[in-house]
């Protein structure tokens, strides 16, 4: 069994900091403390991985230790396929993921070409290399959950508390981010060693296997109007229906199972972990029907909170079409987290941006934060995530930052932390991503595209669009998945990463990318017909022929 | 309505040749001798439009001619969203056409948006704006009956006779490859105007309403050892099956309807044209199940031909999977053409790589005629093929050729082009592109990817890649399209087009951009396990770490 871990300091393994970047983002997505299960290359999201095996990874980093300033490396699923003559400003390594002609799109085919070696689910950022654990979704979760206490708690979350489930990589940030945002948190999960790996790096503040127990806590804490949560140790197709019977009422109700793999993201009812896990193996059919039964179960109690008048919303794991195709017909009464809370964000560009630390120093992020203060001086709400998030968020593998940003910053940061690399004010390079959940990155009908206004929810050509741009603009290296968090056939995203080394070349390349990937994002939701879209895009001088 | 020509010669409306040659091309694709319905900007392949309306078109042309060199336009569904600030080595153009995430990659979805004015058909060349009229199809028609002739008559189809149906923009070449093969053809078309179209450009020599009078040319034809084509008006879906009946035994059989599409591309049975066409508007519902019941009629009776021992195969058009659907248990009794003829070219890179003369001047032409004859002075085949097409094929808007030629070849014949552009022996430059029907730029289970020897027919990873790479090596226009030729959900492909203005950069780019494209389909083979193609990869150098 391997442990891996990037190397860090400013001396390059490989032959540029351009390559050098990667394989350190490659790394980190398997350290032990970022990756849910690094010893079978899983970094998050069920079966998310990094690599499609063992061979794979290492090819993967000798290709990047010898590739040259003029070459490209391909990565198809997991695998390197073939090194190319490009040129500088061309990005180093481009990669597709889990990517199916869509009559084959399903997971009974997707499973059959893993099985046989040919497939490695991607997820978003697991196999395009830009994870930093769970503070990666801490932003988005605390940005959606305080959305939600301006439009339905007069912009208090003090007293309230949020139900939710499922504490792995993504949802794990949930009981942070809502003590965060002011709430309380009880969130069900059924792994214990999830609920402990929690606790220890400070994202949940208790655990418990009793019910009875966990209410108490949220009662006793949201009378003293103190924000703190609770892990409570079983399933969430037990626990909702059973709190629905008693009628306890919470403040807001959400989910974050891996609901988007019927065979490995969700525990069925009457079952035990060890069961499951083995049952995944010897019998993955029973466990999806077993699965998805439950998740009926689940999601009709979700409508119930609903009905009653409690805030409920998907959080992007596709669990209402699980419910819908079970029979539940008004599974999609309650809607997902975007369309609700996220898209007039989007219609700004702004989305998780993040950046890391190649040099594996605290205080090369300390640094940034304090430059993003002294750039975004008049954004208080941004000053507040960033003292939060310093104060409360453990960094995991190499430090990191997120911060939802959009048209017109993004840009202006990477060249700053562009320029603080040159300087010598940063010990090491600093590499810029986002999530493929972004503005302009991602078709995903049943949430980052959910009842867009023009109806054009499936339409795919926009993600496509945006990794070819950022391909052409000179992003370091840049992914096409299919799947990710709403699993096979529902969704396609691109992913980018650029690398601040510290040049003027750079910073050309920083300035195009930085700027033209959020305004793609902007051009799409303009397409649509979003007003704000539409602003954005004239304030900032967008060239849009066909739409402005 | 208007009637759109490129301009000719070796002035400029745009700013630089890089953006005059897509802005020629587009409107090459409309030239009223190119496209099959240029009104209704339809190229070719049922409904497969070069932009999505007439604004979008002057949109596209007036974004083209004010483009700099620094600066990349985005196609979205024919419909020109933006431009962006890119760099002298990324592509001037990057479209994404007909792209749905794939749970909804359906007609039905697909129709519901075109309604609303969100979608466009891109078919393959169409969107992608180089098609170069049914020339485009003729030389891999010719060499898939050429195989057909080695495989199954000791290398002579002379007095041999092939029964196909459809001459539209593709299909219309079939009975000029068979005659250029040394065969006879019977081709059904249900469109008398159609049938006149190839009359007036040489393509089938006779036309006939009456299936006997066919019968009896092909009856003295094949006598006298003359190749020589008819075209029977009539429906497939009736002359198959009667000829089945009356036991004449075709030597091969085929068939390039649109069957792809069956609400635009398929005649049903027992309608004629006109309501055909007039249905497609008031109740495409209507036609849809008329013309499907009809396909599966016309497939049984191709399932009876091969049972009967004749050489029978799909040609692209998807046809066995609509007869599959509508209850046809052996559909896919018989092979589609690739993995039975051109899956060993592919192995090597070789496919449908072609030229267009930007001048306009036949001249031009041949002077690359002659070139690539020297280039491959032992290519005897290739002679041949050069030969008869300078005296069968009529040129169809911009003069251009096609040849199928591989890796280590397309570089080449690239730079030689590009020389002679600089030289001045060409009076302007030359663009160089291909079918998305190539070997490393599609996935199309029921065509191109068809029985792959490890099973990986539908992942689609590989024409992302090849559209990313293509991006990274500075192509001038790249292109990722859904659907084509087999129809929404069965295929994902790409495209690309590199101008050679005579320049150094060019010289470079030229160098790339043929050597990787047509290297990503080597690769795709040999990771599929193809020893041709692994031997392929060692004798050419290629660097596939995973893979070789
Ligand atoms: N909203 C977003 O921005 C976003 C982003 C990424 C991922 N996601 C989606 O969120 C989901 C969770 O992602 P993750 O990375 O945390 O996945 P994960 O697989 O790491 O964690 C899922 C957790 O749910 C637990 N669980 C499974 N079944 C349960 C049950 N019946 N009751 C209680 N707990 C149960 C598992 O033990 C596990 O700890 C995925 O579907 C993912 O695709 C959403
Ligand atoms: N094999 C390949 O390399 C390849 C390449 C491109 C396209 N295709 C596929 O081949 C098919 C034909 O392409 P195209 O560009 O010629 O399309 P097209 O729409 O221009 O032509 C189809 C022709 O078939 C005729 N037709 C329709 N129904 C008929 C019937 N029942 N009986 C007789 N004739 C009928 C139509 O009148 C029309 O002329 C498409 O499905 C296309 O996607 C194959």
């Amino acid at each position: 069994q391997r442990t891996i871990k990037s190397p860090t300091g400013n001396e390059l393994s490989c032959k540029s900091w351009l390559t050098e970047a990667p394989m350190r983002m490659l790394m980190n997505n398997l350290h032990p403390d970022v990756a849910e299960n690094p010893h079978e290359l899983v970094v998050y999201g069920g079966i998310g991985r990094a690599a499609r095996t063992w061979e794979d990874y290492d090819q993967i980093v000798a290709s990047l230790q010898a590739l040259e300033d003029d070459e490209t490396l391909l990565v198809q699923s997991g695998k390197p396929v073939g090194v190319f003559r490009t040129h500088s400003n061309a990005p180093r390594v481009l990669i597709a993921n889990s990517n199916l002609v869509p009559h084959w799109a399903t997971w009974d085919h997707f499973n059959e070409l893993d099985k046989k070696g040919l497939a490695m689910y991607g997820q978003m950022t697991a196999g395009s290399w830009i994870y930093i654990g769970s503070q990666g979704i801490v932003q988005g979760t605390y940005e959606t959950f305080v959305e939600a206490g301006r439009q339905h708690f007069d912009g208090s979350l003090t007293g309230r508390w949020i139900l939710t489930a499922g504490l792995g990589g993504m949802g794990g940030a949930q009981p942070l981010a809502a003590v965060m945002a002011g709430a309380c948190c009880l969130a069900v999960e059924c792994d214990e060693t999830r609920a402990d790996f929690r606790l220890r790096t400070r994202y949940v503040d208790a655990k418990t296997h009793d019910l009875d127990e966990a209410l108490a806590m949220i009662e006793e804490w949201t009378g003293k109007g103190e924000a703190k949560s609770v892990a409570l140790i079983g399933n969430a197709a037990d626990v909702y229906p059973e709190l629905v019977r008693r009628g306890v009422r919470p403040d807001i109700v959400t989910d974050q199972t891996s609901a988007h793999d019927p065979i490995h993201g969700y525990l069925p009812q009457n079952w035990t972990v060890a069961e499951w896990k083995g049952k995944q193996e010897t019998d993955p059919k029973a466990v999806e029907k077993a699965a998805r039964a439950s998740m009926k179960t689940h999601v009709a109690a979700m409508v119930d909170f609903w009905n009653a008048g409690v805030p409920t919303l998907d959080y992007g794991n596709n669990i209402r079409q699980v419910a819908l195709e079970e029979g539940l017909e008004n599974a999609f009464a309650f809607p997902g987290f975007v369309p609700a809370y996220i898209r007039p964000l989007f219609c700004r560009g702004v989305g998780p941006f993040r950046w890391a630390a190649l040099s594996g120093d605290p205080e090369d992020i300390y640094k940034t934060d304090a430059k993003v203060k002294e750039i975004l001086a008049d954004d208080k709400h941004l000053h507040n995530w960033l003292d939060m998030a310093r104060e409360r968020i453990a960094f995991q593998g190499l430090p990191a930052r997120i911060c939802w940003v959009g048209l017109g910053v993004r840009d202006k940061l990477g060249l700053a932390f562009n320029e603080m690399v040159r300087n010598g004010e940063l010990s090491a390079p600093i590499v810029i991503g986002r999530d493929h959940l972004d503005s302009g990155s991602v078709a995903s009908p049943n949430r980052e595209t959910e009842s867009m206004r023009d109806g054009s929810d499936a339409v795919s050509d926009w993600p496509l669009l945006n990794a070819l741009l950022n391909t052409a603009s000179g992003a370091t290296w840049v992914s096409l998945h299919h799947g990710g968090g709403v699993g096979m056939g529902f969704s396609q995203h691109s992913g980018m990463v650029i690398c601040c080394d510290g040049t003027k070349e750079a910073d050309e390349r920083i300035a195009r990318v930085l700027w033209n990937d959020p305004a793609t994002g902007v051009m799409r939701h303009a397409d649509a017909g979003y007003p704000d879209a539409l602003d954005c895009a004239r304030e900032n001088g967008l060239n849009l022929p066909g739409i402005l």
